[in-house]
Order: C-alpha cells, then structure tokens, then sequence
C-alpha cells in the first residue's frame, strides 16, 4: 500500500495542551508521525510519497471562509497583542450567548475554538494545510484506482468541524478527502471514524447529508472527550436523517465487544451502497493509550484491517489520533497489513 | 452607610488562573477584598456587620439545582479523580453540539462553564456561599428600610448564569439579591451594572422578564471579554422586551462620555419607576486597571456615586470587578461616599 506523508507535519510543533488544569506537553507532537513512519519503512509496506498541492479550493468545499482566514492569521493577530503563552481562548460562545466573531485576537479565538486543550502556534496552519493535502493526494489515489491507500495525516483533522478547531485538530482531512472524491465522480462516500474519540467534527460536517454516511465507534461520551456529541441518539437530520451511527462504548471494552460494534458499523456501510471508504484511523483505542479508555491490543489491529478488507471498496486510511508513541506505529501499520492481506 | 462582609470571602484564594496561554497568579484575589474593607474603616463610612444566613433556598429562587449541586461537589470530583491542576474545564457545548450534561467530571466543568480562565478550587463554593449571603442581607436591610447598603461581596457574581459560572463569578449575587427583594414585596427592581465588563449573567437570568430591569454600561463585547453578549441590539425578550439596556463603549472612554451613558441608563431606570437599585459595582473602569480600558480616575467614581444617589431610589452596591488592588479601595468608596454626599 501507498503512503502519503509531508515532512512539513513538524511545523506542528505545540509547546503546551491546556490539561487537567495544568499546561503539559502536548500529546499529540511530531514523533507521532515518525513512528509510524519507521513501522511503514521496517515492514516495507510500500512507496511513501509527497503529497501533491490541490490548493485552497478543496479545503473551502468544507470549511467556512472565516474560519480559514482565522486559521491563516491567528498567530500573527496573537502575538502582536503581546500575549505570552501559545494561542488558547478563555470565552466561548456557550448556551444563550450571540454568535458573533469578536474583532479582538482572544475572542476570536474563543469564537472558533469547540474545546480549549489545542494551543495555535506558528506553523499550525502550514502543517494544517500540508495535511489537508496528504489527504486530497490519497483521495486522488483512490479516484485513479487504488485499492488502498494510506494519508499519513498529522496534525489529525475529525475533531474539527466546518467553522471551529479543538482536539488537536484545524482542518478535517477525512471531511475533505470525502467531499474531493464525490467532487470527483462518487454517488455516495462512507467514512468510517475508528478512533477512540467520536468524530465529531466529521458528524457535524455532514449531519444534513444523505451522500456521506457516517459511522463512528468510540468512547462514550458522557465519560470523555468530546463528551457533547457522539451519542447513540444523533442519526442525522433533514435529508442525513438515517446516514450517522453512533457507537458509543463504556470503559474498559475490549476487542470481542468491540469487534461486534465494528462489525455493525461495516454492516451499515455495506447497506449504504458506497462508492468508496474513508478510515478515520485512529489507534488510542489501543489498552495503553495515555488518554483513553478501551482494551485492544496489537495484534487486534491486524484483525481490524483485515475485517475492513472484507468490504471489498476502495478504502484510504486517514490517520487520526493514538498517543501511545512506542506502539501508535505497530498498532496503525497493523491495520495497514490486515487490510492488505485480506486484499491480496 | 453600613457595609455586609464575610470573612469566608478568604475561601476563595485560587493559585491559578488562564490567560494568554498561560497559568498565571488570579487578578481575583483576596487582597482586593481586604483593600475595600481598609478604605471603608479609614474613610468611616460605617459600620461592617456580618452576614446572615438565609440558606440554599434564595440561592435556587436563580440558580438551577444541578449547577448548584456541581459548585458544591465539584472540586472532590477533580480530586479523586487524579487531576494535578485546579478545576477547569477542555471541552465546552458550544453551537450544534448536545446540550447534556456528561457525567465524568471534565465533562462537567465544560457543560457548566461559560468561560475557562477561571479555576474551581477548594473552599470556592464555601466562599461563593458566603457571598450570596451578604448579598441577600443586603436586600433586608433595603428592606428594612435602609436608603443605602454596600454588600462587599467576594467572589464577584454578575458573570454568574443561571446555571455557568466563569469570568471569576460562581453565584450571581446581584440577581440573588434583587429576587429577594421581590420576593419580599417589591413590584420592581432594577439593576445597573457599572463594571468594565458587561454583566451578562445577570442579563440573562432576567431577559425574559418584565419585573427587573437590566441596565449595562461596558466596553464593547466585539473587543474586550465576556464577548459572545452585551451588544446594543440585546433589548430582552417575550415579557422582558424593552427590560434590558446594553451601553457597550470603545477602547480609551474617558469619564465625560462614561458619564453620558450613565445619564442615559439612569434616565431608564427613572422611567421603569423600580422600587429599588441594586448597583454592580465593579471599578475595572478605571484608568489603571490591568484588564480593561476605560479610563475613569478615582474622584470621577465620587461623581458617578452622587449621579445614582440623584435618583433617590433605595440602592444596594454589590461588589463585583476592580483588578488594579492599590486603588480599588479608593474608587470603591468613593462611589459610596459621593452616594452619601448627596443622600446626605
Ligand atoms: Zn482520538
Ligand atoms: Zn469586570
């Protein structure tokens, strides 16, 4: 399988992750994508290439105009209000508030922020942008015939929605990739989220939509983040009513469970009539992920590729979170190879 | 005029607060408290009495009973379960997400706050409790008939909703007090929030409603925290149409064109013909305060207590802002001594 990979994912470079009342160094950091890297390298899973360059266009299909602008300049606004610390909001919008952008750097910030943990820095939108199109590349890959292909995204995208960021994530490269690939001819796109976190981002984006389905297992949600959305309750609206499953799962689940659960979600997909899968590939599913709370181990990953193959569609892996740095490359790469050996 | 105050306002002595990014030494401290009650001996406005208690009961008649529940229970929660910092929140429901409330403790400070730069920590409900009560037992002694009373409360309360607490307020003090005072009789109450900032807790605990006035002059929300409320074009709604008066000012606004806004909210308040005024007194409007950026000097807060004391209504002064803590004191009393002055 196919790899891409942009060496300008270290511009993510985040110094801090507002944490448990305290400033920590971030979970999500460039050796997450390295490791992985190494494991593709070492188990020689094939060629790793650039992205190409598809531009602004792509990214516009799903994310709102001032959003992007904000993207593009918060750090520069940020820093020349003399703020010390990396970009992080203290007001949001919440419940009964008005929904308009402030002019001033920290409202904005709070106006565009779906969670508070994700610091902005330089270098964010570079390394956002270049992963947008890793993304838009493994699309293109697909569109030209490939089985399989594997966007090695960093920073992650499923967290963010079409007009905020949080949870590590600027722009949502599963959301992208999805909307670039019915651009390009598909009727119908399933995104598949296996992080452990719901993707709700990816839910919001196409909530009203009846060409992308979306289906998401994860933690539930009254125990951990995102915790205001990824309910079994959400099933779409308007003309997406019936195209979101939600498949929330307690603590401590591990494979037998939720292997059923992702055995449900291929169902619903299969039914979809999909022209093409997307993996939000997320591996802190993982028993010792710092930050969450299933029980799968290595060799389950294999297992989950390979169930995965069995649908028989085009299918790019988009990498998402995993935060167990030693084991993010074997558990994610192993998904990567039961997937292939079903396929072959 | 006789002052209310608790010690227990000493309960709440946080070590943390987030801003610019950073973790940072609280502007609401204790010392802010102490510098009030300095200047009130030193200037023998009157004497200091304690609170009574009335209990939980006038707390609820504002406060929704699970936000009242979570302030008491919360900081064990963070506790046990491992948390290093203080109590503060990641992830916030803001627009199209769930509005339910999760039931592991992160997920619980999101739902229940409205901003993030303020930490919960132990000994804050004890003191917010505190608070609220000398602030119900400065409505008794309007009540009882007192032309003025100053309820020297801390933690401050008018960013205090319903049912969120952030922008350094746990209970709305000043909305507490005002339906004790209807409860007790009065036909109709208004407030006039003179802080930096707007109030917007207490404007939306009485948006809807026609019996309490909501009167606010501050700097401009596009610019300058709480942000997402305290537009101009924020009037009320249903029975309170017409019931709430936002003032927003620029950066640089000098008492001259201060003192005209007051004119104008004072006008309203004539005209609503309340039985009684309670004022938000905040004093971040001065020139040195730290966070804001009006620029009133401190004999201009004798001037603006005269030009309240003219409406000859019976007047409660709740302590809410004021970050600059050598002059706090001063411009504090200054009001309340120009009240006298005219009251006189
Ligand atoms: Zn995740
Ligand atoms: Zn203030």
């Amino acid at each position: 399988m196919e790899t891409i990979f942009s060496e300008q994912h270290r511009l993510r470079d985040a110094k801090t992750e507002f944490f448990g009342g305290e400033l920590i160094a971030p979970h999500e950091k460039p050796s997450r994508a390295e490791y992985v890297l190494e494991r593709i390298k070492k188990r020689q899973l094939g060629p790793v290439s650039d992205p190409q360059d598809f531009g602004l266009d792509p990214i516009h299909t799903i994310h709102d105009a001032g959003f992007v602008n904000f993207l593009q300049t918060i750090w520069g606004e940020w820093t020349t209000a003399g703020f010390k610390g990396e970009a992080m909001p203290t007001a949001l919008p919440v419940r009964r508030m008005a929904q308009t952008c402030p002019n001033f750097v920290e409202g904005k910030l709070g106006f565009y922020a779906n969670s508070v943990e994700t610091s902005l820095t330089q270098g964010t939108w570079q390394a956002a942008y270049a992963s947008a199109q890793v993304a838009l590349t493994g699309a293109a890959r697909l569109q030209a015939g490939a089985p399989g292909v594997f966007s090695l995204c960093r920073p992650p995208g499923h967290h963010a929605f079409a007009d905020s960021y949080g949870g590590f994530c600027f722009l949502n490269n599963a959301a992208i990739a999805a909307q670039s690939l019915l651009d390009q001819g598909a009727a119908r796109v399933a995104i598949l989220d296996v992080d452990f976190h719901h993707g709700n981002g990816t839910q919001d984006i196409f909530y009203n939509r009846e060409d992308v389905l979306f289906v998401s297992l994860h933690g539930d949600p009254l125990e951990t983040f995102p915790y205001f959305l990824g309910h079994a309750d959400e099933t779409g609206k308007g003309a997406g009513e019936g195209y979101n499953l939600n498949i929330p799962m307690p603590a401590g689940t591990p494979f037998r469970i939720w292997r059923d659960a992702l055995r449900v979600g291929l169902e619903k997909v299969r039914n979809f009539g999909a022209d093409a899968l997307i993996i939000s590939l997320g591996v802190d599913t993982f028993e010792n992920d710092p930050i969450s709370f299933f029980k799968l181990k290595s060799d389950d990953f294999l297992t989950m590729g390979g169930d995965i193959a069995k649908l028989g569609l085009p299918t790019q892996f988009v990498m998402e979170g995993g935060y167990d740095v030693d084991e993010i490359g074997v558990n994610a790469v192993n998904v990567l190879e039961g997937f292939e050996q079903v396929n072959a």
